[in-house]
């Protein structure tokens, strides 16, 4: 049958083995056809054609319900259950996400981009059907990566004990995002060579039943898997043995570059347009291969995303063993930090400011509290970050900024986040972390930098009267721009870069009182626990100076258009200027 | 040789293993004395004095570095290392703090209170090792329940390709802080019935070797299995099989109960002050049977700390299936209430305040993000509560009022907390968290409340001119006194119950620009992204209202006495009262 006449999983439960197979090669292409033009999860989507496929020929979805680890790999799923559109359509490639969405579909029960949470969330509804004494089946998909996040460790060890229907399909396909890193793949490994008999099993240690899949790309014998197990009375792992990229040729030889791609040339595998341009990932990565040469204790740390921090597989094999890879495990890599910095090595742990917040409490515990002098930086924050709703870098000023003992710097370029860098892996006093700025690299090689950012020395770039503007970070350049504009109407704003957002520059503040009646704050974030609130704080008591915050108002946004965002906020050099100008009519 | 003259680990060393013993019996004896009189960690300490001694006896501390989880079992660690008078001269008992310290002592590497980050933080000693190229001994000493949690598996999986020296010792004592929950308490529990010899093994699966020590609370035994893994080249696992509580007769049966204890009467074990006031526990496990009662949806969630919620053993039997302690696990409890609100569940978790910092993420992405209506009582919040810097309740403001789409709700009284209570747990649109008051329970059972808080509906208990005082939870009744005293000086105070600190209630905050001039906030906690800049930020652009916050300034403290900190934050009724004179001189 065509694919395009599938709008639910009950018109492939009919199909003999070679339909389904032909379905499967239908949605690869639809797949290849999408990503190539579209860009997205790449490899992760090809190895589970098959595996999706048979779970919804065998279940009864959404009744059973079937719940997707990170839900990068649920792109077949879709086209399963009625968005087959959003892939072979052009037009409509936009109506759905890259995760699932329960808004989109009633097949799909969480929004999800995190990992390691499928276990829980699944064992969640398993629980809850069983209080409300119902039979169907709950099916947590995880894998590829994903399993070494603690949380997966937590739901399988809770899971063990629930005493009803659970099924828990671990796909294997060998890889995280990079290599995998870790002594639970050395396990998987053992499972696999042994045909899933070696006595020494990870899941059944945790107290899970156990049946292992050979043929994790092959319909039937993941039919009669998930035959087996359909209702059965108590929690199991499918560990299925896929093929990361199955069915095109690039995306099966280089696994970890076609975890994700921009769009591609499907002949080639090239990328579409090449983007040149320098980046804060490179950047980070050539600074520290160079400290790395100067110092042996220099250690540049991921949790299983190291390009974000610019170590290619080429810095990986440069560093050896200053370089550490965690796995996706983000509490461990901030502890790790902790305890490298404790005894006197020089750690850099590179993070998405999305995932950051995994260790919200590592970083108050196990760093704060005990200001052993390790580095965070934050990749990907704010506005221009990443914009589904599950990957916002919103939240990193909040959450680290309030947190006593640490240090947040907010470098507004290139020469200023080297100096800011510089000082902080050199330091040996207190942890630091540094906001990269977003968007384009912007080069300022005339601006001069100091070299110690221990205390919030706030930098008066342009003093003006009467109007002072902060921008934070990134957005500095928007505070000169909206200056620039005011002075054409006679307004001479002063514009400071704050450098740091963990504190206030009182001293700076202060002096404003004397002949400033209004303070201006840009951040590119959420306003709620944000920089701008301090300096609110900071005047709330003194009645001749007003302030003006800009940020993003506490909400979730998903998908959203930059530019778009930005207008509506009023995060443009002439509004902020037209906003201003109003307060002094 | 008298314990008094043990000033390090050294003065052990040469002793036999009949002195060693006579060693045990004295620490078991200091414990007993201390803790009869003080109060801590009973039977975690009583049941490893034999395991610490035999560590000191093998290792070179501080060369050779140990990291306790929790710390909280670390007392005759504390003993070995020069701190016995701070367990046999009363006047001494606060001179160390129930947890390692850096600051204490050199033996101590990290100020640890949260579970499971010790093989982390050993591990990051471990890697700074390697690179400086250095020898020692890096142990980690784990379990008493901690091993649940989902970092003590990512710091297994990440230790196990170290490749280098890395010791591991779990005390297993077969218990949490209550029972043991889930599947890895089988498999601890095969191993001991195998000798260690089950080939199923949690620590092989996770590609660590491994070593059972049946005699867990014998020193010989304990020495030997020390001197074997002593400068070993690779990560291992010295599984030690011990008794929790061993030497003292009441801890040794009832093990949950003796897990932390006020002072007691050493014949008896009984408490020697028995407070019978009621509490939010209590009233929470109260409201809960009842409400499971008529609701089989209904549920009540813990992470290993049952008890702060009210289920008791006999509660817990009372709720059966409709109770569920997921072990220490918060990741793992905020997602399972996630999953259970979806699948139509009511779920209840209580959690300490400063505990649920560690499941920032899933309250984000998992909860929020998803809009599932779970519910999250939040225990030990705020000044009044917790007073180690482990422990401290400060910090649940900024980290769950700042994430948009959850409700905080903040009680002033035992009525108002039901009231709260009652209409989250009956609505089905909005994840809802209730922060319990701190201090004793202030009933008012004359004031009335509504019965639906889905909006940040702020009620004005005393209307007044000039100026408002706005008091957050349990500090509302400070409010009204300060308002009090303000009133025998001729000002009338507005006095507001704000009851949801996650927003604003606008309309009655834009009413108070009419006729009044002052807003004062009062709030138990830190100040840095909390409530009260809530309310700066909307005063901000307006210069006829002066806002004054009262809370903690962005700082760590670490056993502070509550009536001084509240002092010197002038958070008492006259000197808020004084305050506000002040400002209209």
């Amino acid at each position: 049958m065509d694919i395009k006449e599938i709008h639910s999983p009950a018109d492939i439960k009919g199909l003999s083995l070679n339909d389904l197979e032909d379905v499967a090669r239908q949605f690869r292409e639809a797949l290849l056809f999408k990503l190539s033009h579209h860009g997205g999860h790449v490899g992760p989507n090809l190895g589970m054609v098959e595996a999706t496929i048979a779970m919804h020929y065998v279940f009864n979805s959404p009744v059973d319900k079937i719940v997707y680890d990170v839900s990068h790999q649920s792109y077949v799923h879709k086209m399963l259950t009625g968005r087959v559109d959003g892939f072979i359509d052009p037009e409509k490639f936009d109506t759905i996400s890259g995760y699932t969405n329960p808004n989109e579909s009633s097949h799909d029960f969480f929004t999800i981009g995190h990992t390691s949470t499928s276990i829980t969330l699944a064992s969640g509804l398993a629980r809850a059907r069983d209080l409300r004494g119902d039979k169907e089946n709950i099916i947590a998909v995880i894998g590829d990566g994903s399993l070494s996040g603690g949380q997966a460790f937590e739901g399988l060890d809770s899971a063990a004990v629930l005493g009803s229907n659970f099924i828990i399909v671990v796909n294997d396909n060998q890889m995280s995002i990079a290599e995998n890193h870790g002594g639970i793949y050395e396990n998987l490994q053992l499972l696999r060579d042994t045909d899933g008999q070696a006595p020494c099993n990870l899941f059944k240690a945790f107290g899970i039943d156990y049946m292992y899949v050979k043929e994790g790309n092959n319909i039937e014998a993941l039919i009669n898997a998930f035959k087996q197990v359909k209702d059965i009375d108590h929690p199991i792992v499918v560990h299925i043995n896929t093929q990361k990229g199955k069915g095109y040729g690039p995306a099966e030889i280089d696994r970890e570059k076609w975890h994700w791609e921009m769009p591609f040339d499907r002949l080639t595998g090239n990328p579409l347009q090449i983007d040149e341009s320098e980046d804060y990932s490179s950047i980070t990565g050539d600074y520290l291969i160079k400290a790395m040469g100067r110092d042996p204790l220099v250690v540049a740390i991921t949790a299983g995303t190291p390009t974000v921090m610019g170590f290619d597989a080429e810095r990986r094999r440069h560093a050896g063993r200053q370089f550490i890879d965690m796995g996706i495990a983000e509490q461990d890599a901030v502890s790790t930090a902790s305890g490298l910095a404790k005894g006197g090595a020089r750690p850099f742990f590179g993070v998405y400011s999305s995932f950051i917040q995994r260790a919200y409490d590592q970083l108050s515990q196990d760093v704060a509290i005990n200001g052993n002098p390790a580095v965070f930086g934050i990749f990907a924050p704010g506005i221009t970050g990443m914009n589904d709703v599950t990957h916002l870098g919103w939240f990193d000023i909040p959450l680290i900024s309030n947190i006593p003992g640490i240090i947040y710097l907010t470098p507004t370029c290139k020469e200023e986040y080297l100096a800011m860098l510089d000082w902080a892996m050199n330091q040996h006093e207190t942890p630091v972390a540094i906001r990269m700025p977003g968007g384009r690299v912007v080069s300022a090689p005339d601006r001069t930098f100091p070299d110690d950012y221990s205390s919030p020395r706030a930098e008066i770039v342009r003093q003006g009267s009467k109007v002072a503007i902060i921008g934070v970070g990134d957005f500095f350049p928007m505070a000169l721009k909206a200056a620039d504009i005011l002075a054409e109407s006679g307004i001479n704003a002063t514009v400071i870069n704050p450098r740091y957002v963990s504190g206030l520059d009182k001293e700076v503040l202060e002096n404003l009182k004397k002949d400033h009646t209004l303070v201006v704050t840009l951040e590119s974030g959420i306003l709620d626990g944000g920089y701008g609130q301090k300096i609110d704080g900071f005047y709330a008591d003194y009645d001749s100076v007003k302030v003006l915050n800009y940020g993003v108002p506490k909400q979730f946004l998903d998908r959203y258009n930059v530019s778009e965002v930005l207008t509506e906020l009023r995060l443009k050099p002439q509004l902020i200027a037209d906003d201003i100008k109003n307060q002094f009519k």
